[in-house]
């Protein structure tokens, strides 16, 4: 059956509130766009400060955008890993583990911690956790990672960010041997993704996984433009690595690039990582590009039972209707983060075991 | 005095020959370009075998661009370079030293380590040479490497590339301890060039010098587009890494890239590095763009007692019409490379002492 829906991504009114639905028609996943703006929210029209032209667009009530479901293809890939887990299991008697070290009490990295270990778990690999005080030393979190490094039952370390401010990161993150890295944020692996003929050890698992979305999408890269925009360590400049490594033409669109809609309206693949709610347009979207959303930005939703709902940085209602698939948030990028962390570690696993 | 010259880049042809001609007029160094290939020059209407559409440029006889003197650049550099190792010997009685290991007696490499051998006489820098023979054992390169690491007189040190090809060229190069790695090329390196937040010790000579063209030349690079053609790990890569932490906006052209001139031609700024003689046409470029061309590619020249000249990527005489700037070969880039091998020895030097 297909639905009317409502669309509305212009949000720089924050008077106006519209309800959040999300809609499971027979072919497609359909939103509404919420443009009451939580608080901590930086205004969509602009990247970092930076003003940014928004074109009007004309509604319309089809969305032809075949929506590329994370949360499936995240569950395909955890059962996969929990097959070669067994194998392993039953073959050499390893089984994989990750051990994640947490600092302080954040709500937000409490979460994600736990989700870590439930999906530990549930694939079959072994989690250590550390809970450290928010005013525990620099060298007893380097302590631990070093206690890590030299545990051969730990294959995959992972410190959650972000550390309380007096702790120098980058110490702690150069600390975690980087046979054990599998977050991937080491320079050397991140520079081994930048050079052709080198392989990094372990590829960064938010980019990792919007390049296993578009593969298992049946999405060819090669060839094609893509646009990332943004160009954090973590996603944005990961991810235009990995695309360039399968030949895509890239460009990196970040706060001080001058009419960045133009640019990614030149895209077939966009990738999108500003954290920057509803910030990305169906009218600066190619007819027939693919769009893989990994922002997960708060917006306040007085009928969600939280106070707030999730968003990502697609103005998805608008965009449904241009490109030819788009990733939805939730249940896009986010699933497949956590499931190539999993990926990872097995990986790790079996290299560390030289198991094939 | 303003001369009219024959302007000709359309190269298919290899039994058409002109002769190649500098003018030196008042405001500009002029150019012909010769059609008539060296049997080793792909052919330049396709890169790395794939097809380019070419569009006829009308002929005009006049040149606007300024020519961008990497000669009298690097003479000034090298100038700086000059006084600075004074100071340094002066206030704490050190000579900054290089080593350069070669293997085997090809030709060029010859040369190009003469070259260097001199430049760095030239500024005061203690020059260590090891010649090795062409079957020689990696072992053998490795323990001159080791020798050198721990040589508290030696800051920099360099392994003249190609190397034989019975050699693994990335276990040599791994072997050169970081802290003296002045090519740049260690992936540890490009992966700290390509992360926010993360300084390299050594930038990559060629791309340092392009940027550093740029700087020298008034040209700002924020918020700039800016297409690097060319996507090699000791130029291309680290060039587009360099200009982006100079927040322009990036894109890599490479062999797969479609339309390539469409994108180029969008550029602000150019760097070519592909190595096909005459490729980037006048017609690829927007009016007032900035071109950097980093190639070095030989043509047949029965005029010339060698038998052949140097020309670059861009076809020179059409670029100089359209471009606000250009870089000439000989005479650009490539006085620039060695200046910025000086440079990071210094840099290397004054670190290792602590020497500000």
């Amino acid at each position: 059956m297909a639905s009317t829906i409502l669309s509305d991504c212009s949000s720089s009114s924050a008077a106006r509130i519209l309800p959040f639905h999300m809609i499971r028609s027979t072919n497609a996943l359909r939103f509404r766009c919420s443009v009451f703006l939580h608080p901590k929210t930086p205004n969509p029209r602009q990247i970092h400060g930076k003003s940014l032209a928004f074109t009007p667009v004309a509604m319309t009530t089809e969305t032809s955008a075949k929506v590329i479901d994370g949360k499936s293809i995240a569950k395909q890939i955890r059962d996969e890993i929990t097959s070669e887990i067994s194998r392993m299991k039953d073959e050499i008697g390893i089984v994989p583990g990750l051990a994640v070290i947490l600092v302080g009490t954040r709500k937000d990295s409490q979460t994600y911690v736990r989700n870590k270990k439930k999906a530990c778990e549930a694939v079959g690999i072994t989690s250590h956790e550390v809970n450290l005080q928010e005013d525990c030393t620099e060298e007893e979190v380097i302590k631990y990672i070093s206690g890590f490094n030299n545990d051969p039952s730990v294959h995959g370390i992972l410190v959650q960010l972000p550390l309380p401010r007096h702790m120098n990161e980058q110490n702690i993150l150069n600390a975690v041997n980087i046979e054990k890295d599998v977050d991937g944020f080491h320079p050397l692996n991140i520079g081994r993704l930048a050079m052709q003929g080198r392989e990094p050890l372990f590829v960064p698992c938010t980019p990792k996984g919007c390049i296993e979305l578009l593969h298992r999408s049946g999405i060819d890269i090669k060839g094609k433009r893509a646009v990332v925009i943004g160009r954090s360590n973590i996603v944005g400049m990961p991810a235009a690595l990995l695309l360039q490594r399968q030949n895509a033409t890239i460009t990196i669109v970040h706060s001080s690039t001058k009419n960045p809609e133009e640019i990614i309206r030149q895209a077939d693949i966009v990738i999108s990582a500003t954290g920057v709610a509803n910030l990305v347009r169906g009218s600066w979207i190619k007819p027939g590009a693919v769009v893989i959303d990994v922002g997960i930005n708060p917006v306040d939703d007085p009928e969600s039972p939280r106070g707030y709902r999730l968003v990502g940085d697609v103005c998805y209602e608008e965009v449904a209707k241009i490109a030819s698939a788009v990733t939805p948030v939730p249940g896009g990028v986010g699933p497949m983060t956590i499931a190539m962390l999993l990926s990872n570690t097995l990986e790790s696993a079996k290299r560390l075991h030289n198991f094939k």
